[in-house]
């Protein structure tokens, strides 16, 4: 099949003379130009305020900003428009769900049951309002895989668990939990499950009724879109039974002194100037995702992460984490090498153009799980090919050689 | 002066097939092409995730965002640049500081002063905390030409005002409210004031610490910026003193099971990815207003906003609300006209191109202190021109022609 990389304008920069080979992904993918593109015909052809303006410049703002609406309700098949929510991202899809619902519902007793490998956004929320409510945090083991262990979860729910917070794909490891069953089981004692989709919504095609998720929170800018965009999505009865994050024009019904009246879904949660410009980028990102097709994103990335991991394996003192078999693994490889501090590791692989994310990514629960400090992790998408993995592993074989001169000489 | 149209390619739009006259920058302003070179520049040669990465990519990415935190700063003229929070827009930014700060500083029986002027967003917000808190509001009166009553206001003020809520610049009388004399009457009686500055932000240079302002909140979207992106301004002391809004990567310092720590600002208030592009457009906004020049900008404006003014004035039935001295008003002329709905009247100026918005301005208590329903509101920034007043004086004068003919006729 042709390449995409024409299509992705940054790729053709150069990083310390090396071309780039662009693997952090899962924490921003890069955007091709026919998003660009989309926001740029948004501001020079249709920019004025949303839903207030009754001229045709606003109706044509209003438009595309709900045709992205429509969009993203496609994308998930979600069953009702009204249902899906603008954010600013993930953080802020799960931060609303935890104060908003989890303020409004949670007693003191009741329980939330999160992973070792949720990320910071999935876990800190819950922290929080745990605090405020007096409710209880318990954690879930995983399989040696990395996957929420379904077992050791079912065992702990009962009738006091009222959320259970999970990640569809594992930032970390690349893992994906069988949410269709964790929310059966959640089901079953009354719970509501919140799925944090950031690394889901890039690589697997979603239907959040297929999954019977309650709550699904992804970002734009993760899977080809602008920065500053995100989604919440929830069953209607319950987001119609917490209250708004935020106040203010667009959400209000009718504003007196000291009362005021909302606005039905989903204005009710969009107050002020939403990201219009955000919304329609995710939109054509959605139409570009939609476009090339999961099926051949899926086949493509396959290949990519099984030569990764067969490549990077051979590499002596380099332990990989999660799953072995790399047809389980989506989207990320995290590994380090023995006697290099990942840090240093991501450092001399820049030297080689080769641009990966050392550290505890947003995830230092799992590091401890994994008896780990940092990793050095390696994304792909949809722009990567078979020479940015050949480079990689290049560049890792080349930096063990560097460091074990380094060692031998002192 | 040469006309700065052609910077703005959305001004060649037809609506109607008439020529564009855009008169809703007060919802929402056009962007000039700096501004959107400036997105299209961070994409295709910069985009990466900020401030976690250790790769070249990535700080090239982190240099941009925190570069445009410094333009901030300095469009502020604000003492530290950790006190310059992005948010998603003057929205975000006043719940932030109701939640956060509002949240844990109200007592029962606290008062919260605002003036009968303010838009929902400094308004609503300020409802919901005083029911969380038991706080009470109260409002302060208007003179005749709208701005806050001086002397009203000090007689409202006691040991039981903690926050003072107000406007700079009103979005539907264009009055500028003397924030000076406010912050100094407030601070005696140990009141913090918390600025809605998104009608000013766009027309004023601002000085915070001038102004003596607690909070300044304004939007990028209505300065030349693009949509999603907005500020906070704090003085640290009280930033320090109130929680973060959100919680998630970024702005933790160490995550255990069930406790973790924070960053110090301003991470500590920006869980997530944050809107980078955003934040790097707005900073080209600031540019291209500072290279504009805010003396221009004024004089030019006034110059527009009198000749309307003055042009309306002869229509017969037409009513204009604020001050009566165009001098004393900046961007905005919201007016009657006699027997016909503001809506009607908006949807025939749209038949001439011209592109105003026509409503309660997302100001209900102000439209029940001017005792009407709504108005119709022009509204002007720096790409508009003469020829635009003319343009909307002759539609005004044709519609009422409209109007009375159909009067005349049933």
């Amino acid at each position: 099949m042709k390449s995409n990389r024409e299509e992705f304008p940054i790729l053709q920069e150069k990083i310390n003379g090396q071309p780039m080979v662009y693997l952090d992904s899962a924490a921003t993918s890069q955007k091709p130009k026919a998003v660009l593109e989309s926001l740029k015909a948004y501001y020079e052809q249709d920019n004025a305020n949303v839903h207030r303006g009754l001229y045709t410049l606003s109706m044509r703002a209003t438009d595309a900003y709900e045709a992205a609406r429509d969009k993203v309700k496609g994308f998930l098949n979600a069953a009702e428009r009204e249902t899906i929510l603008f954010t600013r991202g993930t953080t802020e899809s799960l931060n609303w769900v935890a104060q908003s619902y989890g303020g409004s519902h949670l007693q003191p007793g009741d329980e939330i049951v999160l992973t070792y490998a949720e990320h910071h956004s999935n876990l800190v929320p819950w922290q929080i309002v745990a605090k405020q409510t007096g409710a209880k945090l318990r954690y879930a083991d995983l399989t040696e895989k990395g996957q929420v262990d379904l077992v050791k979860l079912a065992e702990l729910l009962n009738e006091k668990t009222k959320i259970v917070a999970i990640n569809h794909v594992s930032n970390v490891l690349g893992t994906v939990n069988p949410i269709q069953e964790v929310t059966a089981l959640a089901h079953e004692v009354g719970a509501v499950v919140v799925v944090d989709g950031a690394q889901a919504a890039p690589h697997i095609p979603l239907d959040v009724q297929a999954l019977d998720a309650d709550f699904y929170a992804f970002s734009g800018h993760k899977m080809l879109g602008p920065t500053g965009i995100g989604v919440l999505y929830g069953k209607r009865e319950l987001l119609e039974e917490m209250p708004p994050a935020q106040y203010g024009g667009e959400m209000i019904e009718a504003v007196g002194l000291y009362e005021s009246t909302f606005q039905p879904l989903p204005e009710l949660f969009e107050a002020g100037t939403p990201n219009i410009a955000g919304a329609i980028g995710l939109g054509a990102a959605i139409d570009y995702l939609q476009d090339y097709g999961f099926d051949r994103l899926q086949k493509e990335m396959g290949t990519l992460i099984e030569a990764a991991q067969k490549g990077l394996s051979k590499i002596e003192g380099l332990t990989i984490y999660g799953p072995t078999n790399p047809a389980e693994r989506v989207g990320v490889l995290s590994f380090n090498l023995t006697g290099v501090h990942p840090h240093d590791l991501s450092t001399v692989l820049d030297q080689y153009g080769v641009e990966v994310r050392a550290g505890h990514h947003c995830a230092q629960p799992l590091m401890q799980y994994l008896d780990v400090s940092a990793t050095v992790r390696a994304s792909f998408y949809l722009y990567n090919d078979m020479e940015d993995v050949q480079r990689l592993i290049a560049a890792v074989q080349a930096a063990k050689e560097f460091f074990n001169d380094d060692n031998s000489r002192t």
